[in-house]
């Protein structure tokens, strides 16, 4: 891991660079809950890893959200039955987009997390960002929001892909550390030190259950 | 280095994931050479390591190119001189960005690529992706290329942003080893296994250049 | 309708403008199907009209692709059952959106079509553009198509806003006359005209047939 | 003119259709001043008319817009001195952009409008949306802006280009129909009228005067 190769040495090297600049919370957030769904939780899935500590992390984010009342998008990735939308390099790349069809069980969300369907949209995306080719930039910039907490998997892609992204068109890209998980720990750490270099914060969790904490009064304010 | 913390055994796990297929080149390439400027290859400046070996094989490459008459197009990263084109959080987050003006030295390309500004587009982005808030995609879909050949620097940066891109709109995407780079050697093996995993074909310069040199004659077909 | 309103004198006042040149037919096309589903089709339907002819001629020219193998790909719109990712100014400005939910009877295309689900893809559009939040983009490029070949409904919507992405992305753009439609002839005409001088080439049915007919033979050498 | 060919009743028929919803102004605008350069303000150039009557309303606008300290961005369009960027389908259909070269007087913004580069961006844009391949979208994020009150020319192209992604991404658009102009009397109130019907609220300039006025103060508390 990077964390053993001298990752101490690598920030100093970075900072002195111009990385690494602290971007700091906006003042109204989404969560945006990446893939957390059967193809990628259940570890009997040939894209799956163990990520029950990432769901739960994920869940008290959300049960905090719920409560100040911030808004909350999911993300699932899906492709039609016959895979006419799914372009042949893709394909070729990532074959096991294949199996992702739409209403087929591998593409659920997990049933921990809860989502209300009234409030809380459901964003089929057919690529690792949340935002590229989906309706996503647009309901967050319905809700107004200036930051985005990006939760679930996998770090080294889809989390990359929509931490970039968020940036790129301008949001406070919050990453919460032990919210977001990964099959390979190598590739995990890898790409938390890009984000946290080029893309968001990386932090705690605590600290983001803190931020929402105290934004709880301003929902009604805002509406 | 991951090289160092059993590759090999990940790539089988990433393999058997159904990350990691072949999607091998197209039948007309564009070549994308990324921020070869002297902000990043001059290694007296803030951002600039030694990328001496970089640009010697993107040169081979792109003498091949034009050759060939495959098409070229470069970028350089650079903002309005007041900065009133870059955003707050982005400034924040990379505040090396704030260097890269408009006209300056710093964002002008190395001269050893000796760009004929006649045919080969020089396009200023904003971002780490060649594609994001740019011209590119429809001066490629202009040229009618299926693959990308994507040079230059930083590995960890706008090489695999724009890999990702690139893949995204449906091209293949080949990125060779030696000709790109990265200040941290960390980094820049990290990315090279993702872009591998979920992007595009990592190969070496040779096979670049067997591919270009085996489309001579094609040029005059095409147009 | 312009027509009456000099449109002889207009057009030679924008060839003048440097506007209005002929952009012709590219190499290989695909034909882009544009919401001709229940909720546009039907005139009992608060956003439907008689557009029976549009219909017939659309059909002829997809009798036409698919005899030649030339690829198609048909839109509809629709939003979640809760609509939540329906954005507020969206629906505030154009709330017949909110009827089109998705798996309504209302955004079924129009069974005269016969869709081929196996290789004729159906993309739910969020916008009036087939590009704009949809993979419309990546499947094109898949397809190493050049040429667009858009029809359906409405020529001051949806049609208009596709036709202006197509070009903005590099494509050849044709809109056949008689297979676009609107509730408005004046709409319509007005459309019709903008397309012509800024977009695409509003050409007659006969000659897409002509074209599409002498593509035969060339399918299968593509592939 | 559509006014002349019975609106009101037109008007009645798009309204029982669900189209020309008020969307309204939202908390904190943005003024998009589009393409209010010599190429298009010069009734001596190929692409020019008489707009100053344009410019006059849109200098109200600005000044007021100062006052209150709300943001403002500029466009102009303009392609490398050699072309290479200018994609061959756009060259064909509309020939005048190869005249719009970067540096040239054509491209330059009318003195009149007394733009301050240290806080008014100039957004070089290569197509009719302001949003199109630009960094548009990321500098109004980053002012945390929701309405874009969108002035300048022309009405049938890049004003209704323009409109349209800004109710794409979730913005409330306004268009002050004295402060907007066409070279076409004809397509400007045909445009006008699609622009009211589906992406934004076409009102008066008193009607933006009144809004901006009533902004006094909050400038402060935004920062």
């Amino acid at each position: 891991m990077l964390h053993r190769l001298g990752e101490s040495k690598l920030h100093h090297f970075y900072e002195g660079a111009g990385f690494q600049g602290r971007v700091g919370f906006g003042k109204w957030p989404a969560v945006l809950v990446i893939d957390l769904a059967k193809a990628w939780v259940d570890p009997a899935q040939t894209l799956g890893s163990d990520l029950s500590g990432v769901i739960r992390e994920t869940v008290r984010i959300l049960e905090k959200a719920r409560e100040v009342r911030v808004p909350i998008a999911f993300t699932t990735m899906a492709f039609d039955n016959d895979l006419a939308d799914l372009p042949s390099v893709l394909r070729a790349k990532t074959p096991h987009l294949a199996e992702l069809t739409i209403g087929s069980d591998l593409v659920k969300l997990d049933p921990a997390l809860k989502r209300d369907p009234r409030r809380e949209p459901l964003i089929v995306k057919p690529r690792a960002s949340a935002f590229f080719a989906t309706n996503m930039l647009a309901i967050l910039n319905g809700w107004r929001v200036d930051t985005c907490i990006i939760v679930g998997c996998s770090t080294s892609g889809c989390i990359r892909a929509t931490a970039e992204s968020s940036l790129n068109y301008g949001f406070h890209t919050i990453v919460p550390r032990e919210a977001v998980g990964d099959r390979s720990a190598t590739a995990h750490e890898a790409n938390l030190f890009d984000i946290d270099a080029r893309c968001g914060d990386v932090v705690g969790v605590e600290e983001v259950l803190s931020y929402l904490e105290g934004l709880q009064g301003q929902a009604a304010q805002r509406s």
